[in-house]
């Protein structure tokens, strides 16, 4: 090991350090910070990004990298592939100067303050300026990244979120399920109408029960409440660390699904977290993959093990004991006919399975028109219900339910949309493969039983970190690169019945 | 204005933002964090104090200041403080190497977490090696700072509390106590012996009920909750910032007062915190004064103001409201007979205001003789006992209610604990001061308004933030530097009914 490769691991401990710090900001400013800290909150966020960002481009990082690079023959795969992941962050870094950095932050946290509010009550023109200013940073940003990394704008932020990540790859997959999407909607829909259902119970469900089954739950999942938490916020994440991994959702007394299936998604993506491996919890190639990997794992959690038929089974058990009284039982049947009901509807996080793709395509439109100015802002509204009125057939009343839903753009995470369903794609891919390696994983789910789930994840995915390539991980996972085969298998097996 | 300054200025607003995400942390860990997170953590907080210190002593700082000090004409007087509190941090901060920073923080922040639970059971010997270790590093920090300000250890220590706070101010006045306190508090005991006093309402008194009377009254108070919260802790603290003013408690069911003084204490905090200067919020100048003057406020607003007769009588409305059903009165009487209680016991946070001197006399003893190494860390238990025994005539049955109680020395706060009591003595002067110049405020507290208190004290103490050194702060505001006599004079007056 050279002195410069050693000399690399303590700075970038130190940058995983500031990370990790950054992370529980972010987290409170979501979950914890009085409403008037929001200014200041902007000020102390910046003042880390800055800060990071000098550590990261300092003249002896770019030095230390040459000369480890030239000689990397006594390191192992891992220290190898560590190296690989600093010079890309180190490239990402570069590519941008630091007063961009410090104007970025600054506008992205003061917008994503205000997206609360406005979201509340519906006020795009209230958002609109200092959405227009994250924009306008996201640009130039954006640009920057092109430059360096030698490819146009869009990619270059489709790969700060996804190292390797590229249009080229995102384009004939969307367009075939641009394609695909809207006869087999109809389809699926016709299939629902014809079809009987039982009913579930309905509420009110107060809250400290649903926090109570949704902590059950996921326990049983096998998330650490000794490494991890569980709060509410506006919008569900997961932030934080392989050692303490944050999970919000947000509850509706009348309903206990939308909180519920929140948690279990979350839990998804807290169970990579925790499953990271701990010997290299403070280098870059410890950290999880990219956010296609991030979300293929929630939605293999949430989508393919705990919407399935067998898990549903338990999931009425513990719902029974969790709200049932002795006149009204949770019947296995209705409830997965009501958690796999498909509907069009305005919000994405309530979105069901066949419609979410929609819901992307639409922001992953809108997002490319808006950073290459073919949309302007102020039409963003009417851009957005036309999109949704073309792509599923509905017109939202007001921008609460339109483009004021989601909180990425207000924060900066432009090119992170196409993830979710990539994702989507991904976890497909993967859960065909664990049903074929571990055929016994069904029976397991039917007992509330993930650890043979766990397991194989912890071991082809969780515990890999970044030490592949995302391509390369899935092959040695799957034996093959993405594919949209096993997703469309998929959808058809569980909406239209039938088998793959 | 010199373009250095203009320099340090820059460079300090970054530190203000970063210390104050660090207080965002250290609230975060001791109200939120999971039990497992407590090493990365460390991590974190080790890696945010190394990089602030490599940013406070860069080469350049040194030569900012050295510029700016050699012209200051063209600056206004609080730019004039604001370099002088700058070149201060400098000071403290040049004095330790980068790597002794690192050293002192990590081993703070793991004993700090380990407390928690070593507290909980007693257990010393569970906590010892971590304390050790913080007290080598508070050692080799106060060496180090020593010879750089030119004074002793100990000294360097209160210095960084307090800047200007030397033993040679603290040794005489605290004698004095020594010898005034014992025959005091005998006189008090007699006096209450004689005394029959009726009985306030007993328990349980739910934690979601006394939170909800805790909020009212520090919202009576002035407490802003847009730029502030309340939480709960081990230890009841106030952290972070003028915009973002946290402050916890700990309810115990059985009896309410615990929760409610602390939440008047720490609100005395709070209050100081939310009125320093907004326009010099991200500078050194607008930070509130030291320690002392901290504490200064907490007392003023928890002994002085909220357990004086008058503000007695509308806390017993307000306990009367939150607490109270028909059959069982508030009595205004009663309660200033338990609120001003006076009883030797084991616990500081817990202790009356005349006990209170000697739980401080022993801290103060102890800590000068473990940095000295007078006393060795494995005696502290039987030292501790000893003292109680000394001071108070008591003796602690276990570690819990002895030299674990406290917080403050596994964190790394040594040469802390005198501004308890100096902030006392000051807390009388100054509330002496405001009786004399603004005769009503007895009148509006027993109204429960704090009005003309806080405008008093907005004026003459926080909306002064750091613009003077806390001797000169005091002249201005009273017109003498600190005395013991008002002290004195209001113990006598409150414990044995002297007017003074």
């Amino acid at each position: 090991m050279t002195d410069a490769y050693t000399a690399l691991e303590q700075r970038f401990a130190r940058l995983t350090a500031l990370a990790g710090s950054l992370a529980v900001l972010q987290w409170d400013t979501r979950t914890m910070m009085p409403a008037g800290a929001a200014d200041g909150r902007a000020e102390q966020i910046a003042a880390m990004d800055v800060t990071r960002h000098e550590l990261l481009t300092s003249l002896d990082v770019g030095e230390w990298l040459a000369e480890a690079q030239a000689d990397t023959a006594a390191l192992s795969s891992w220290q190898r592939a560590n190296l690989r992941e600093m010079a890309w962050t180190y490239d990402h870094a570069m590519a941008v100067p630091a007063d961009l950095v410090e104007a970025h932050s600054r506008a992205c946290t003061r917008c994503e303050t205000a997206w609360g509010p406005a979201r509340a009550t519906g006020d795009f023109k209230a958002l609109q300026p200092l959405l227009q200013d994250v924009l306008h940073r996201e640009r130039e940003v954006a640009a920057a990244k092109a430059a360096r990394l030698g490819c146009n704008p869009y990619d270059a932020l489709l790969d700060g979120y996804e190292p390797g990540l590229r249009a080229s790859l995102i384009d004939p997959l969307f367009a075939e399920l641009e394609t695909f999407l809207p006869s087999f909607l109809a389809q699926v829909m016709d299939e629902q109408a014809a079809r009987r259902s039982g009913s579930v119970p309905g509420g009110p469900f107060p809250v400290e029960r649903q926090r109570a089954v949704a902590e059950r739950l996921i326990g049983t999942l096998g998330f650490d409440f000794s490494r991890g938490r569980l709060d509410e916020s506006l919008h569900p994440f997961c932030a934080g660390t392989a050692f303490d991994t944050r999970l919000t959702t947000r509850y509706d007394e009348a309903n206990v699904a939308p909180a519920l299936m929140a948690v279990l998604h979350e839990t998804g993506h807290g169970l990579y977290e925790q499953g990271l491996p701990s010997d290299w919890a403070h280098q870059p190639v410890g950290a999880s993959r990219g956010m296609v990997v991030h979300e293929s794992q929630s939605l293999l959690i949430e989508m393919q093990a705990c919407r399935s038929r067998p898990f549903i089974g338990h999931l009425a058990r513990v719902l029974d004991d969790g709200f049932g009284d002795a006149d009204v039982a949770w019947d296995a049947d209705a409830l997965y006919d009501a958690y796999t009901r498909v509907e069009p509807g305005f919000i994405r996080v309530d979105a069901d399975e066949v419609t979410y793709p929609a819901h992307i395509l639409l922001r992953w439109r809108l997002e490319q028109a808006l950073l290459s100015d073919d949309l302007v802002l102020a039409d963003l509204p009417v851009a957005w219900n036309d999109g949704m009125r073309d792509l599923l057939g509905i017109v939202p009343p007001d921008d609460r339910l339109g483009c004021l839903q989601d909180i990425h753009w207000p924060s900066g995470a432009w090119g992170y949309f196409p993830t979710y369903t990539l994702g989507a794609i991904m976890a497909a891919q993967l859960f065909a493969t664990v049903c074929r390696d571990v055929p016994e994983v069904p029976d397991h789910l039917a007992r509330g039983d993930f650890g043979p789930l766990l397991a194989w994840l912890r071991r082809h995915i969780h515990g890999q970190a970044s030490r592949l390539l995302t391509r390369e991980l899935l092959i040695e996972a799957t034996g093959r690169p993405l594919q949209l085969q096993p997703y469309l298998d998929h959808l058809h097996g569980r909406y239209l019945g039938w088998s793959a």
